[in-house]
């Protein structure tokens, strides 16, 4: 059976690698190890370094839409919506497929000085993020749920904020309380623009 | 002159190569490169590239002390203090000698899944910056600048969170806003907590 794994399963271990070790420590060579793979037979399938970590950018995105994105448009528009969308990111960062956490996110810290294809299919995936969010956002606005005169661009950039920080207290500094700090935080800034 | 640079200038050079690269980046051989200096050379200051690595983390928490931290003691207990670190951070992310930021924030994001002596460093630098932070905010709450039921470490969170998502927009997706959400964000963040 060696070297005969399909390219989902592949793709699978490729994130599992890039989650905990970045984007840039992942190589074809790591991933044939861990796979039990011949270095050979895995270049056939992905030629570059670069096209391993395009792949793993656009199936971790897509994962991320089957698992935030489109559960929480199941919500009501509104601040429902909103809310979810904070639980399933929550959730996605502790995901079993994650275990060094979000690799988009983390990577934007490694990618910003490396221009190139990665990077800017980074950045694309990030902007479509604040938007995404802005507009559940402003939805909440128009509901009523949130004060008229709220600025989602500042909501969400404070709110992308605490998911950051809780990132940086939970797995770098392994401090417990960072969760509870990101509920605090998420149920102040939801407060104060109601 | 080949070869016959100072200790101090190395780490200098040092330093913005790994705010550029991250830490990780940084290695003897492209160092020597950048230095016209030969790698043989470089190798006899250092031994190893982790030892470079702690030379540069520590020079770089030398810098902050000097550049935030001392700078920021000078004023008066309370708000005003809690303000000047608030300005020394943000001066310190544009500062010449950090050409890609703050080497220290961007590397909790590469190091958190690094096991080692410089994953040590980095996070007990980043513990006594929330440490010094919370201390700033008590004094502010016992000054009766801040509200007396406040909760510093949910203060400094949302505030370290602010930080990075400004780190984050402004870097990674290039946002010409990220300076002024930032603010708005912290004015938020101090006025209903007033």
């Amino acid at each position: 059976m060696k070297g005969n794994r399909t390219r989902e399963q592949i793709i699978d271990q490729a994130i599992r690698m890039a989650s905990v070790l970045g984007l840039e420590g992942l190589t074809i060579g790591n991933l044939a190890r861990t796979l039990g793979m011949s270095k050979s037979g895995l270049f056939a399938h992905f030629n570059s370094k670069e096209n391993l970590q395009k792949a793993v950018v656009e199936q971790t995105a897509q994962r991320w839409i089957s698992f935030v994105f489109e559960p929480a448009m199941k919500n009501g528009r509104g601040l429902p919506r909103v809310r979810a969308l904070f639980e399933g990111w929550l959730e996605w960062e502790s995901a079993e497929f994650l275990p060094g956490g979000c690799l988009i996110m983390s990577s934007a810290f490694e990618f910003d000085d490396r221009p190139g294809e990665i990077h800017d299919m980074l950045v694309d995936l990030q902007r479509r993020l604040y938007q995404n969010f802005e507009r559940a956002v402003v939805q909440a606005r128009d509901e009523g749920h949130l004060r008229g005169n709220l600025n989602e661009k500042t909501f969400v950039f404070t709110w992308v904020g605490l998911f950051l920080a809780f990132i940086h207290r939970s797995r770098m500094l392994e401090y417990e309380d960072a969760v509870h700090m990101l509920r605090e935080g998420f149920d102040q800034l939801v407060e104060r623009n109601r």
